[in-house]
Parts: structure tokens; sequence; C-alpha cells
């Protein structure tokens, strides 16, 4: 009855050597290896037994509300209400939430039918799409058709979604920035495309310069990768940068000749810092260059995981596909309807970040006041940070623009960086290593983003309060003295 | 500068040609062409453009809020704290909440220490995941290790995650129930696997025959297939059918011998309506086998969505690895993390299913009535409905014993069968296609799970109300008639 060999069999069942090639290949260091041990650290602190610092300084990942931020009042009364609607029968309703707080609970009832608890269709509830394109418009001078928005569970799955439907093989290319967020990367592994990477220059403060996109592109064709689709993440992550329109420009008109998709990563959107800057979107760059330009193909996404709103644990974003023909779209909606529909709360906390409290209204002036505390504080912790690191000896960087986060370089000496490769580690993630076990912050190696080979960097957020930062960096440079010393 | 050639180029921007062909490939009836016009439908009813019906009655997904059923009041409430915690220091939270909630929403608060706004970590909340590690011990009396255990965004997520992480390429192959819930097929089409159909026995209550899956697991080998893993559902979607015990042995047997994954989707173990029928886990019958089995590698999930809570849009799940190796876990940790973590909320309600009220605690009661009225309701439905549909000539159904489908065949006029060939659809589509736009009832036809050649079915839920579902089989009934007459 049984015609296969034992060898066969054997072979069938879940070891390390025959699980798919393409998740062992992935990688995704934002929350890989070091990540795992300052965990297990900071249970052990939590534990009472590990008594060598008070707590682990989380630097590895944009988690706002993890280090402090506050949610925003309004956006959670809403929330409140609408996972218990029987509140609103309380006679004391007034008494608890302001007005306008439940005339958007009701509304938003009224609006989904069934409340939070049913499946909402697979593009996410239509009136919230609605939202967001007006949300869009108004950005951007130009209409948005609701159709061509879909909600998903933060802007990670919209991503994957939109790169599954474009990768078919190996031969299908997407250049990525170096240094990049390793999502991506991750992503073009598990899905079996081939990454190009683009090398975002250091010294021009993270600039993209065109003659490096150039050269990416035919160096691709000429090894057999047909780019299909560029990734540009602006502001940056992990560099900060934001792009100058005359730049986006350019990158445009780089996607128009060369027929490439362009994947516009702008979830921080409402994260710029610098005086004098302003985030434009590329859909807004792209539709001031004219009908000429309309077969350049557009993804956007946003999330409210970052911005002000920090609402990382409840998995809200969207995307919106400018330029992709409905055929295209409904096979794109076909892939979202198997994951049946985003979750209901994220996409109510999408309306509200797209459609706040408008001025008059009771909750205006507090919203207002909590999204400037946010954003100044961020502000002032890039400023503060970027200072006290370039005070470390061997480490440099420059002040970002956006985002929340600093790339810096490190300079280690000779001896160390023969130490990582005895150990088969690179530079970086020893010295990431050090950082964690030794000062108790915990910081991601510059490797897992990319960099130029023979640099050393490490991604860092400005997110804790002042204090812990300030207090992070002291212990910083205490061991990075204590290295320079050893390996001297 | 530019060496490609334009029809490289032009062949880049997307189309329909030239996206992945895996996505093209993937089906999904549950929401495919026939949901997007019943919504179509039900606006334009709500509109007030259409007024042949007064709604849409949707039987095509298992979205029981959507129908009427009302979420559990003690988890509405905990969360509706979780989002607003300023709400506990109200001096009169007392009368709003009663203690027990107020208690959970504080250790809640405490053991999630960021709230729910910042990412857990990306297998869970660690104290969820003991939570279900508790609820899975007492429910097969064997231990289970947390590590094992990871939270998802309803259970489908986490196959995702499984199936990603076991196809390597088109020779591996997981043998799927005919019919099946088809998530798994279009999972499979995704990730450039092979699917091996199995039938379910309709003359036997579509019961599951050992012969059957000898001869596909040889079949597909002769065929150069592997067949890596299996899928049972049980309780059944979408044929409502429990295993005997003796059966599930039986299939572990089956795999012990074959050595292949067992891949259990156990998401209706509460969905149990018949007189001394009980759900007993695979892992139970596993561990019951003895340590001669422990080298069948097992998977296993649970959702919110369905059982008593409902709870379809919060998005919550979890899945449980046994018998598989830690590098291999290692994986998929990895794997999860690049989706950062499931949102918090839907990981909170899980621990709330597995950790309910306790008696003597002031939620007890209402908890449990609560509970039993919906599965006594959902009971007297699948009887009601069972009943219902066998009246109407050329339909035919056995009593569910579980789950929340009836999965009834249908008789059609060989004119009718032309009809729908020339057409280029199958005859259960056009039928369904019949009973949306003639009945205003949205079933999904049996093509979309899967069935014997030259048999017709469809999927229905019992989850409306009753008068919707009668009247709803009336109006059925009069298509039927009609049809039947017109294609003689």
């Amino acid at each position: 009855m049984d015609s296969s060999t034992p060898q066969l069999k054997k072979a069938n069942t879940l070891d390390i050597n025959n699980i798919s090639q393409r998740l062992r290949d992935a990688q995704y260091a934002v929350r890989g290896e070091l990540v795992i041990i300052a965990d297990q650290m900071q249970r052990d602190i939590d534990e009472g037994k590990r008594k060598d610092f008070d707590k682990i300084v989380f630097c590895n990942i944009g988690n706002p509300q993890a280090v402090g931020q506050k949610p925003l009042t309004f956006i959670r009364q809403v929330l409140s209400l609408l996972e218990y609607p029987d509140l609103l029968n309380n006679p004391n309703i007034d008494s608890l939430y302001p007005k306008d707080v439940i005339e958007r609970a009701k509304e938003f009832l009224k609006k989904t039918k069934f409340g939070v608890g049913a499946y909402s269709n697979s593009q996410g509830f239509y009136f919230v799409v609605q939202d967001i394109a007006a949300f869009i418009e108004k950005r951007d001078g130009y209409k948005s058709d609701p159709k061509n928005i879909f909600l998903s569970n933060g802007a990670s799955e919209g991503i994957q979604m939109f790169l599954l439907s474009l990768i078919r093989n190996n031969t299908d290319g997407v250049l990525l920035p170096i240094p990049q967020y390793p999502l991506y990367s991750a992503l073009l592994s598990l899905l079996g495309g081939t990454k190009i990477d683009y090398y975002l220059d250091e010294s021009q403060g993270w600039g993209l310069s065109m003659d490096e996109l150039n050269n990416a592109v035919n160096t691709a064709r000429s090894k057999g990768i047909n780019p299909r689709a560029i990734v540009v993440i602006n502001p940056g992550n992990p560099t900060g940068q934001c792009l100058e329109v005359e730049n986006m420009i350019e990158i445009i008109k780089f996607c128009h000749r060369e027929n490439i998709i362009l994947i516009a990563d702008e979830v921080y959107q409402e994260n710029v810092y610098v005086e004098g800057k302003k985030f434009t979107s590329f859909r807004k760059v792209l539709f001031d260059m004219g009908e000429e330009y309309n077969d350049v193909q557009l993804f956007s996404c946003h999330s409210i995981s970052k911005g002000f709103l920090g609402e990382c644990g409840q998995r809200g974003g969207y995307f919106e596909l400018v330029n992709i023909k409905e055929e295209v779209r409904d096979q794109i909606y076909k892939l979202a309807s198997t994951r049946l529909c985003p979750n209901t709360l994220g996409q109510l906390v999408v309306s509200m970040m797209v459609r706040p409290p408008k001025e008059g209204e009771p909750s205006y002036e507090l919203y207002q006041k909590e999204r400037s505390n946010v954003l100044n504080e961020l502000k002032e912790l890039s400023i503060l940070l970027t200072e006290e690191l370039n005070n470390v000896p061997g480490i440099h960087c420059v002040r970002p623009q956006g985002a929340m986060y600093i790339f810096p370089s490190v300079t280690l000496p000779e001896k160390f960086n023969e130490e990582a490769k005895k150990l088969g580690k690179h530079p970086d993630f020893l010295w990431a290593k050090y950082m964690l076990k030794e000062a108790g912050v915990c910081v991601v190696p510059g490797s897992g983003f990319g960099q130029k080979p023979g640099t050393n960097h490490f991604r860092t957020t400005f997110l804790a309060d002042k204090d812990s930062l300030r207090d992070a960096v002291r212990r910083m440079k205490t061991v990075q003295e204590k290295i320079m010393k050893e390996f001297a």
C-alpha cells in the first residue's frame, strides 16, 4: 500500500534542513537574536534575578507607547465606547465622555452596522476608505478614488500583499535602499524575489543619488534580473532623511523612463522635525508632473503606529494604489479576502487619524495639544540624542530630519573586528551585543539594515524620555571606552 | 545608460498578465464574485435604489455578529477599560462595571506593562500564551509548553505562517479534504505548493475513510508529489461533521506510518450540537496513544471568531506546535516577527476565552447564560434550517453535527447545466447567482469548496434569526421551482 521509500518519508516531518529555504534565508534584525536576549534580561530584572540595570532601554523598535508616550485621549475614548456600546445608555454618559466622543462613537456604530465584532468587507469598512480618500485629496489637492484604498493590519501587511502580487520568480527584482527597513528584504526572501541594492550617500546626509539608481538598474539587468519596482522610504527608516521635491521628481522620471513601479513607504509623513522641511507625498509630486507621467504606477502606505498616535498594538494602516488597473486591483482584493478583514478597531483608528476632532468641537484643543506635545518632544529628543551620541568616541551621526531613528556610524578597533570575525559575527552585531549586555541598551546592528562593506553602524530610536536616553548614552560611552582600550 | 529593450520595460508595470501567477491561480469563493455583487445589492437597498428585498440574507460566511449575535458582556466590558484606562480613576467606576471586570482590566494593564497601544512580543503577550497553555492542559490532561504557542490575527494568519514554513516548491503536497474551507487551497496556490484531494463521503454523513487517504497519498507519490501534511477540519467546514475518536486514532496512525504532518483546524471545538457527541482534540488522542507516536508532528489552531464569542472583527486566534523541534519553532518565531505582533486586543480576547469568569465571580452567571443562549440557538437553527432546506425540491442535506454550516446537494435540470456550461460557469455557481439575484440570499457555490465531479452543492451558514432563515428558504424554494420549470 505504501509506495514510498523510507528515506522519502523520513525527510517529510519538519526539521531545520527541510523547511522552506526562503524562510531560512529571511532575516529581520529589528526583532532578531539580540532582542530575544534583551527580552530575557528584562524578564530577569522584573523577577529580581538580575540587578545590574534598573531596566533595559529598548531602542530597537519604534514602539512609542512602550517608552512612555501616552495615547491620544479622543481616540481611546471613542474606542472604549465601541467595545462596550451599552455605556451609551448610561444616564451619566455625558459626565463620562465629551459630546463629540459620544457622537463619533454613535456615528461609527451606525456606519459599521454591526459594531466592531463582525468582519468588515475585505477592503475595510467602506466609510473608512472614503474618509481616507478625503484626507488624501485634502493633503495632495487631487481626488482619490476609495476603490483604490485598502485597510491593513499595520502598514506591513499591505506591503506584503503588494509585493506578493508583483513577484513571480527570482528574476523579478526590487530596488531597496541601503540601509533599509529590513521588512523589505525579509519579504523578498519569503516571496522568492531578488533584492537590488542602491546605496544612500552617508556623506550627503543619506541622500539618494540618481547615478546610483541608474547603476543599480543596469547592473541588475546585466545579471538577468528584471527591476520591477523601487522602494523609497520617506522620511527614511533608518536614516531619517526627508526627500526634496526635486529629488522626488527625478525618481519619478526614473520610474517613467525605466518602467518601474514606485513603492512609497510614507508611514513617517507626520514625523518631520527640521525647520523649513515639510512632507510632500509622491502622489502629489506625480500628479503635479502632469499626464505624461500617468503610466507611473504608485503604491503608498500609511500607519497608525507612527506619527503622533503611536498606536502600534492596535495594528492599523492603509495603502493606496495609483495608476493601477482595475483588473490588478481585483486580484489584490481577492488576496485581501483570504484574510477576511483587517481588525476593525485598527480600521477605526485610521478613520480618526485622518478625520480628527474639528476646531470648535469639545475634544479639539486637547487633541491638538497632545499632538504637538508628542511631536515637539520627538524633535527635542532627536536633537538631544544626536548631540549625546556624537560625544561618544568613535560614534558619528547626523541629526535626523524625520522618522524616529538615528543611524550612527561606529569606528571600531581592528582587533575588535578580528574578534567578531573569529566568532562568525558582523562587528556591529558583536558591538551591539556588548551594548546590550554591558550597558543595558538594545539597539539594532547596522548590518541588519545593510551598509557599505567595511563600515559599522547601528540604529537607535529616540523615543525614551530624556533622562533614560542620557543615562543610556552615558553607559554606552563607558562600554565604548572599555572596548577601545581592551581591543587597542 | 539603459541596456534594456523597450519590450522588457513595457512588461514591467502591473497588468493581469504579468502579476504573480500564484495569485491569479488562488481562489477564495467565500468572499468571491457573488459576495461582491451581494454587497452592492445591499448598498443599493440601503440607499433606497433597490426595493425587491428588505435585506440580503448573508449566509456566505460565519460572521455571527453580522446576523444578530450579541457579544459577551464580560469581554466587551474589559476591552472598553483597556482602551480607556482613565475610566478606572472615575469615582463611580464601581457602579459602571462589575468588580471582576475592573480586576481583570487592572490585571491586563499590569501584565501588558504598556497597555494595548504598544507592540507585544512577536509570539504574543507571554502571560496570554501561559493562559492558553493552562487551558490546553485542562482540556486534554497533558501539559502544554507556552513556548510552542503563538498568537495570531484570527486562525487564518497562523495557518498561513505554518504552511509558508513547510512548502518548499510544487512537489510538496498537502492533503486537503474535499469539500474544504477554501483558505487552504488558496494558500497552497499562493505558496506554490500542490494540493492533494481526499474526498469526504457524503453518503456516510461526510465521513473520512482511510482507504481514501491511502489512495490519495499513493496517487500523489506516483505523480512525484511528496505529501508532507494533511489538513483535518474538526468539526468540519463546510460539512459540520465531528470525528469519532476511533477515526482520529486511524488518522494519527496514518500520519505516523506515512510520516505526514497533521494540521488540525479545531476552530469549531465549542460548536458541537448533537447529543452524545463531544469534541476531542487531536492533541489529546495523540498523547493518549503513547510515546510510540511522538514522532507525529501536530499543528492545531483555535479562534475567537467562532465558538460562542463570534468576535470575528477583533481578529484573534492562536496555534500550538506539538512534537516540533525548537530549531523549527525559532524559524516560525522569526516569521512571526516580520509582522511585529498580532493586534493586542484580539490577544486579550483569546486570554478571556480560555480564562472566563469563575464560579462565584460577579460576571460568572451572565457569562454562562450568554454562552448557552448562543450555543442553544445555534443548535436549534441547525435543526430548523436542515428541515426547511430538505423541503425544497432538489435540495438534500444531512443535519450538521457541529460548526456553523450546512452543505446541501442540489439536483439541477440537464438544461440548466448546459446553460451554465455555455456561460463558462459551474452549474452551482449559476444556481447560487440565481438565489442571490432572485431570492436575495447569498450562499457559496459548492464548487468553491470542491466536490465530486458532476455533483452540485452550496454552503450556507445557519446563523441568522429563525424568521429570516424561514423567509430565505421560502424565497429559495420559489426560485428553485422556477428554475426546474424553466429549464425542464
